[in-house]
């Protein structure tokens, strides 16, 4: 076996056998194949496609790389859930639909990611709660579940290896957009992570990294068969991101509107996904009978304050301080909040989420560079989405930034995110059905 | 500019601009572009091709990655002529054409590459002349073109170098087989050497690179675009390979039949082969008036002696042993000549060159990892190609070999290589026409 052979037999069209995409994989973790084999191969799949099952041997050879948690064996729990988003503008759902579903009974374990390119991550907005500590060790992780039955920590480096190696290099590469490379990455550290049963929010549109409904349901088909062939039950929602979930965007507000959400407030959107993702996460741990009962659940867990409950003792547990989630007012706040009045009348007919997605980053609130640090505080408050009538000099939005001139120079760019019509568009789906 | 975007751009089907191609290649040779970058972009060309302007671009920026000649400048002759074989099994064509040519009025300054898997190169059969020097620097070059009208020397590093290391690369990476990339390695060093014109032996069938006569076609039409593209006449003539060329298959063995065929001797269609490649560049550098004027001048050139003679003064220039010319009996030669009978009677119904490529190789004619000994002794003479009717036990060619057990070895092999048929085949063609 040698990685020329099997870069020839990928680039023909071929499929590879199990034992060919462990050597490359195992090589290349090892440090005996090159990158610069690895890189063509990978232009290859991207080219030639992979089987489901070469998918699945290439995810079970990124779980084979580190080490492998198994939560049901660690902890003694029947069922620990996890979640994963695909990545979305204002998409603070983790810290909705977590706490929810642990309050209605299904722990749940879960590694997170940063923000990536336009898209923020559950883990930078976790930090911007003082002293929540998200670098929790395999031990502090297992316990966490068993005992709070809620934890979320930053992705372990110990886990599927190869698969940040293999990242960092199809990044630089131009090998990140390949269905089997993308689906693998996600599933193999899920794999690795041990939940019991993983519910995917898979979202399109503009502000996603799939553009099309149909690009995200071939991504969601293929992690859902990929997570049957590997024994990991997987459900995946289709949802939209045109335009961006809720109205916050940004680390410190987007926690801020979370725990609005937990305690009953909240946009009525960021409840609506939350229910849509939770409610498979209870049906398939068994703890509800139905969709209908499942739904009812998660309202009651929020409405009894129990939801609300999980997210302190979550916070508690990982060291952050309570007080900014009893009283949210004393998150990081921008010393500088400016509205952003419509320069139109009529209705808002789009809202490119990417666009604001990008002007949040430039605001601070994101990294172009890895490892930069970020400013928790800023980011914008959305007050007109799609479908809603603006009067004339109604506030868009309102902007949270560190300065004054970082406010009125970012302006421009928000005001070409949005689109104007004279009467009423077409509501847009919040989801797009699962599957399953 | 930078590299993952063009990655990007020819992975997606776009036409790389000029500045886009010259930037990798720039920073490829610089440096400054890894080489994970740059496998993946060839992967990708692979994959989406390159349009001829494309292509262009690339013959072009390799070239100026080193130094470049221009033979008629610096000789002051109004034509040098230059050849290239994209590689065979028996392939001694230019140690007959480019003497005959030069002896025709034409003079020819060529480098040459050594052999590569199956194939044998010029340069490893000049050197079975004993003190034959095929490392001329610039100057001896030149002054050989002006004052004999033949030189062959090896390929200069300092031309298109970025050639050779994109070469190095392709070859470990899967990302040889490319129509653009081929054509334009090989025109990347043609036009470096500064020839006025070119003839090219494309050559098909099982003893070549190209396995069918329309992948060879393509490839000459890639190539002959190419030239006029930058300025440099060619001419490729489609030659076939599914048997070798001439008899003898061995480095002494093959520069034996080369003076024997400009004796006058030697194989038919050795000599037939190099009047096709020879009055193309006749008729280029307007030395012939047409086909059949150029084929006389050619004849003449053999019959007067005057081509032989050429030879001799190349041989002379170069510091090679002349009375190995005047008299082959004193090249290198095998200890054990060992004839092969033939297993069956009737006719020779196919020989497959490829296999007795490697069997040559294997024997030791060729290398198997670079810069490795060859022995130039070895090889085999064929007495029975396609068509030869056999009677029994008469012997299919002849081994050349350091050792009987060698010799006794490679036997199944060659027999292998053979197939025989009660009734005559049909004949095969030595040529499938020419594109200018």
């Amino acid at each position: 076996m040698n990685a020329v052979d099997i870069i020839l037999a990928k680039r023909a069209g071929q499929s590879l056998s199990n034992e060919q995409i462990g050597y490359m994989v195992q090589g290349y973790t090892a440090g005996s194949i090159p990158d610069y084999q690895i890189s063509a191969w990978l232009m290859a799949i991207c080219w030639q496609g992979m089987t489901a099952a070469e998918t699945a041997a290439l995810t079970m050879a990124m779980v084979a790389s580190g080490d492998h948690l198994d939560l049901r064996l660690a902890t003694g729990l029947p069922f620990v859930g996890d979640k994963h988003s695909t990545g979305g503008v204002g998409d603070k759902t983790t810290l909705v639909v977590a706490p929810a579903v642990a309050a209605a009974g299904v722990p749940i374990g879960k590694m997170s990611g940063r923000g990536l390119g336009f898209s923020g991550g559950t883990i930078d907005k976790l930090e911007s709660i003082p002293g929540f500590n998200v670098n929790l060790d395999r031990e502090q992780f297992i316990a966490a579940v068993k005992n709070v039955g809620l934890v979320i920590t930053a992705q372990s480096a110990s886990l599927a290896p190869a698969d940040g190696k293999l990242y960092a290099l199809r990044d630089v590469t131009g090998t990140v957009e390949s269905l089997p490379l993308i689906a693998a990455s996600i599933m193999s550290k899920k794999i690795a992570a041990g939940a019991s049963g993983v519910v995917l929010d898979v979202k399109h549109g503009r502000g996603a990294f799939m553009k099309t409904l149909a690009a995200a349901r071939a991504l969601a088909e293929t992690m859902v068969t990929l997570g049957g062939q590997v024994g990991l039950p997987v459900r995946a929602v289709l949802s939209s991101m045109d335009q961006p979930l809720g109205l916050a965007i940004g680390n410190a507000l987007e926690v801020g509107e979370a725990i609005a959400t937990l305690r009953g407030g909240g946009p009525a959107d960021l409840w609506a996904e939350a229910l849509a993702l939770g409610r498979e996460l209870l049906l398939m741990a068994g703890v509800a009978s139905d969709a209908a009962d499942a739904d009812a659940r998660l309202n009651q867990a929020r409405d009894s304050g129990a939801a609300f409950d999980m997210l302190r003792r979550m916070v508690i547990n990982q060291g952050g301080d309570v007080r900014v989630i009893d009283d949210p007012a004393l998150l990081p706040t921008a010393p500088i909040q400016m509205p952003l009045p419509a320069p139109a009348v009529g209705y808002v007919a789009a809202l490119d989420a990417e666009t604001l997605g990008r002007a949040s980053v430039a605001l601070g609130a994101g990294r172009t560079v890895k490892g930069a640090a970020i400013d928790f505080r800023v980011g914008f408050v959305l007050h007109k989405k799609v479908g809603d009538a603006i009067a004339t000099g109604e506030p868009l939005l309102t902007i949270h930034a560190a300065r004054d001139a970082a406010a009125r120079d970012i302006a421009p760019q928000l005001l070409a995110a949005y689109e104007f019509s004279a009467t009423p568009p077409l509501p847009l789906p919040l989801t797009n059905g699962v599957v399953r």
